[in-house]
This record gives structure tokens, C-alpha cells and sequence, in this order.
């Protein structure tokens, strides 16, 4: 299809893949930030992501259903650079006193693309008249805030351990 | 320096590089995301970014200067990813219905990877001590959360104006 003939559904649609994409990658890094990172809080939150991952995925096989399309991913390279940044960290900072610091901030950027990713994939549902599609990424959205708030809850608490 | 003897100071250090390296490339993205745009408004939104941006780049280089280091970005694999999907949503929805929700939906992507990246180093600019370098980096983040919240209102107006 020419690209001038494209419209709101193919952007959505195709938006709809990459953050499939970025699902299933993240899906895959979450159990590598738990083992590395130091605090038992950390890694439980790691892995408690990993499982709200999993749903948030169903999700959107729900939303491709929807639209009558294969639920099939397209390469993401945002979240490819990303994850790999995520994974420098862990190596550069590996037992260091800083670790925990940098996996905080690398999952902090992981939940930021997701929350503006699902925040205009929400817009767009609404705009096309997608009522139930509109719930369920709003409920992810939702999700990923909270994830966020957490992380930032930690990264406090882990400033004020040290300062104690 | 081996990994485990690595300070938060390291961390804080490559992180202003990483960011150093994204605004750069992001002070060269705009020009082109402006160009693309097809709406007045997102056009001048994207060319008060670009001075924007470079005044934020004065700043890391305040910064670089506090910690007597010489201001060299470092590759950030993150920002070259979401720069590369902004160019393929350009390219794919070009002359499109969809052409300007794609690249505010993209550019939405880069003020979230700033965000998240200047509030991990406002905390640690804090945890260091660093009263002024604090200072600096909570402008540029408050900046770019009111360019976020600039492109949500353009992004609105644009499913309005459909609408109406």
C-alpha cells in the first residue's frame, strides 16, 4: 500500500506489533534483571513484573483479535536499545555499590516507553471507535504506572538505607 | 577500573554522557521530525524544542564541568533505536491521515526516554551532594515534561479537530 494511503488503523496495527515485540523482549530480560540485581525487593518486584507481563501480553492477542489480524510482532529497536543498554549496566556495574542504582534506572526506562507507548495505543483505540480494545490497553497502561511508581519507590528507599 | 569497585559518581558520570550523546541526536532529529510534520502547530512545537534542546545541553556541560570531566557523549543505543522508529513512522505514513498522530507518537517516545533518564540523574546529582548540578537537571526535566504535556494537548487537538 502506498504510504499516503495509510490510515489510523494501519498505525495503530502496526504500533500494536512493536509493542508486542517489546512485550516479549522484556518478557525475556526480566528474569536476567532479577538474578543480577542485589536487594530481595528488587528482585521480587522483577519477578512479579514478569508475570504481569505475561497478562499484558494475552491482552494484546486479545486487541489483534479485534482487528481480525494475527497477533504477530514486528522488530522494535527502541526496546532492542533499550534492553541492550540495560544489559551494559549490569555488566559495567556488577557487584558494584552502584548496581542496584543502574538496573533501577534501566527498568525505569523499559516502563517509560511502555507507558507512552500504551498511552498513544489508547488514544488511537478510542479514536477509532474501539471500546473494549480501549479498556483492556488502558488496564495495561494502568499497570505500568504502578510498576513505575514502584521503581521510583525503591530507588528512594535505597537512597535513604544508604544515607542511614 | 574492575566493575565491583565502580561508584555511584561512575554511574552518574555515564549516564550524563549517554544523555549528552541523546540530545545531540535528538537536537538533529527535530529539524527533520519538523519538516515532516504536516500541522502548523507541531512544526513550531518541534522548532522551540530544538532551542530548547540546546540550552539543555549547556547545562550537561555545566554539569561535566562540576565534576572536572571533559563533556564526551558515549553511544546510547536506547535513543538511536527510538530516533530510528520515528524515521521509519515518517517514511511508512508519509503524506498520510496518520502522518502527524505517528510522529507526535514518536516524539512522545523521545521526551519519555528524557524524562526517565533526567530523573534517575536529578536523584543521583542529590544522593552526590551535588546541590547545583541538581538544580540544573530538575530545569531540563521540568522542560521536558512540559513538552510531553504540549504534545498530549497537540495530540488531543488532532482527534478534536477529526472529530469535530
Amino acid at each position: 500500500m502506498p504510504a499516503k494511503d495509510k490510515t489510523l488503523e494501519d498505525l495503530f496495527l502496526h504500533t500494536l506489533k512493536d509493542v508486542l515485540y517489546a512485550e516479549k523482549q522484556i518478557l525475556k530480560a526480566l528474569p536476567r534483571m532479577a538474578k543480577a540485581a542485589d536487594s530481595d525487593e528488587l528482585k521480587q518486584a522483577f519477578e512479579q513484573h514478569r508475570e504481569e507481563t505475561q497478562g499484558q501480553i494475552e491482552r494484546l492477542e486479545e486487541v489483534f483479535k479485534m482487528l481480525g489480524k494475527p497477533a504477530r510482532g514486528v522488530q522494535c529497536e527502541a526496546i532492542n536499545g533499550i534492553i541492550e543498554e540495560s544489559k551494559e549496566v549490569m555488566e559495567d556495574f556488577a557487584d558494584s555499590e552502584a548496581l542496584d542504582a543502574g538496573i533501577l534506572a534501566a527498568a525505569q526506562a523499559v516502563e517509560h516507553y511502555e507507558i507512552t507507548r500504551y498511552g498513544s495505543l489508547k488514544t488511537w483505540a478510542e479514536e477509532l471507535g474501539m471500546r473494549d480494545a480501549t479498556k483492556l490497553l488502558d488496564q495495561t497502561l494502568q499497570e505500568e504506572k504502578k510498576t513505575d511508581q514502584l521503581l521510583t519507590k525503591l530507588a528512594e528507599a535505597r537512597v535513604n538505607t544508604k544515607a542511614a
